[in-house]
């Protein structure tokens, strides 16, 4: 019987265009508060993990630069990354670490400074993370076109139009703007989004995630250290499942559903003990990774709140908005809260914590009557798929 | 209970100057020896983990790559990066997946391609593992800068001189030389390090690693799954310890020694029941991060294969070589086989399962007696440090 992991403690910065504080001020940010609230200090955490893809920024090892300004050495530690699912392995490694025993206290923290990087050259070097010698060095695809691929696929099949995707980011502005880390705090309507200047048809410029500078940190504890702290506020990990997808898009069956995710969804599920076939009917609410409007409909689909053509209903009935069938995204999401790559499944995490214990701020906390919240994090376009389920009750 | 961990297939490229392959066939020339000397084909295999740095060559998402080259989709996979300790970060994530019960049958592939930069970039590149912005930006500080410093440190404390390392250099060339996969497969002699020239007072060429392109792989497994699949030529995984040290040499307390290699060592002993204060006693030979050759001399005393000040006495003893106190670096080490910076970890685990399992290549098979071997693999100057112990028995 291996150990039962706990999230006891969770931190997060402001995300934005941070040029006001350097790599380790960032990340201190969250982790400040995350140590804070688990109520340990840095001399009892036994390793840590750093999720950051950092192609964009100058500073490398960021483990050792933790390592001196929080205090952590000499404790070990590692630098994940798995493209914009970077957040969510580093999770996975941390919780591994525990569950093997070979740690009790772990911290895991996630950064990105995006904005180091001017535009254009940030869009080029987060298009590596497709094929890279194929679709992004021959095709010059970047993420919006080979996402806007996935969006044309999916309105030609099932009919979604422009105007249904500008309700996801509608709906994610909705909440980021209750949400005080997040990037935009403000609300947008239809016209906005179709106003707003073609990146890749059928994106608009209010279909895309920003390019965001920020910090995420958890802190992972295992049964018997939640028992020995006395810790009261936790969430447990139910399950994660990840999956990988083909590196070319050539590759795929289809454009409207990632495998990957499907792959990670059926393992979480199983896990977690949640019908594979009516999960919806299990959560309380989730974060899906819609780094554009288009996938967070796609997402919808490959978790199984709905049958596949049926995402676009669930938003244009409103079905994802807190007193709907299932509320995504209800901190803003990648859209609205931004997306620092390597923050972004540890932000998700923090929203699972804050949902899951009714902490959320006014006007976006959630319902809470099963007590589980999922979080679905994609690298690529499913080149990487990492689904998380917490819960307030341990398996 | 946990798991146990065991290698169960290894494959190594041909490491040097490989502009004859692309990422994907550089890493299949391990990939394939390792499922092949497994007995097992990509379909088994639950999870993977691909070891790369990789800020200095083009291709990014290498886990998507080899998802698709390997055949290894839809199943899960991240990077990890640690500096130079990448290889042995990587081995950590997978080992703690199984011992967690996460997966039973893992593969580790560690790749570089440092060679797609032109020097001195990579050089530059290379330096941002140290402290980025105070001791690399502002003082032009890049590795062979770093670790001479720790160089002149040991011999002003202990009376070493320039021929004393010039001994390390001629003992892994010695071994180098009969290893067909090694970058360099020639012997030298004192003199010729003694008259290459100057890279960083007191390293001449010779004291240098080399940058090197090249892959490694292997396969671990439960135990469960070692006796499902009638496993016969395997090695466990006793212990693991790791250590991050600070990211500003200014804040160490000493250069002839590194706090974090300490910290490892320390804890892989006591995981793998080895008395730490006698190692060498328990263990055929060693596998240490040469990648100048003074930090070998101070890695046989951060783990305690001599006593503090009396590293440089062993090499002068030839204690190190095959049939003395301990044989290290009997594949060429970081200096002569190479170093590509991912890999690297990864090949000093095909090492210490061929050496165990008396399959090295004539004149550099070691005595094995104890059944035990050490891989000690650091990142930056003790940024990281991972200290590994493969065994024949399982504890």
């Amino acid at each position: 019987m291996t150990e039962n992991v706990a999230v006891i403690g969770v931190g997060h910065s402001k995300f934005g265009l941070r040029r006001d504080v350097n790599m380790a001020e960032l990340c201190w940010e969250s982790i400040q508060p995350a140590l804070t609230s688990a109520g340990v200090t840095p001399k009892d955490i036994d390793f840590f993990v750093v999720g950051n893809a950092g192609m964009w920024s100058s500073e490398a090892a960021i483990p050792a630069l933790l390592a001196e300004y929080a205090d952590l050495a000499p404790k070990g530690s590692m630098r994940v990354e798995a493209a914009c699912a970077t957040g969510s392995a580093a999770i996975r490694v941390a919780y591994s670490t525990i569950k093997s025993g070979l740690a009790d206290l772990v911290l895991v923290a996630g950064v990105e400074k995006m904005q180091e990087s001017p535009n254009p050259n940030v869009i080029e070097l987060i298009g590596r993370f497709g094929s890279y010698f194929w679709e992004f060095e021959n095709f010059g695809l970047t993420f919006p076109g080979y996402y806007a691929m996935h969006g044309t696929a999916y309105m030609a099949k099932y009919g979604a139009t422009e105007e249904d995707f500008a309700r996801v980011a509608v709906k994610n502005h909705y909440y980021g703007a209750k949400n005080p880390y997040a990037q935009f705090q403000k609300e947008i309507d239809i016209e906005t989004v179709m106003k707003s200047p073609y990146i890749a048809w059928p994106f608009k410029l209010f279909d895309c995630s920003p390019i965001t500078d920020g910090s995420a940190c958890i802190i992972l504890a295992s049964e018997s250290k939640v028992k020995e702290l006395g810790i009261d506020e936790k969430v447990w990990i139910l399950g994660q499942g990840v999956g990988t997808g083909t590196a070319n898009l050539s590759r795929r069956e289809d454009f409207t559903s990632l495998a990957s995710a499907r792959y990670a969804a059926e393992q979480a599920y199983r896990m977690a003990g949640i019908d594979p076939e009516n999960p919806a009917k299990y959560l309380d609410g989730a974060n899906v990774h819609d780094c554009f409007t288009a996938p967070e409909i796609i997402a919808y689909e490959d978790l199984k709140f709905c049958k596949r053509g049926e995402g676009v209903q669930l938003i244009r009935d409103e079905q994802t908005y807190i007193g709907g069938k299932i509320p995504v995204n209800v901190d803003g999401g990648l859209k609205a809260k931004g997306h620092p790559i390597g923050a972004t499944g540890i932000s998700q995490a923090v929203e699972a914590y804050k949902q899951l214990l009714q902490k959320a701020e006014p006007g976006r906390q959630a319902e809470i009557k099963e007590g589980r919240w999922l979080a679905h994090n994609v690298g690529g376009t499913g080149h990487f798929t990492y689904v998380t389920i917490y819960g307030l009750e341990k398996l």
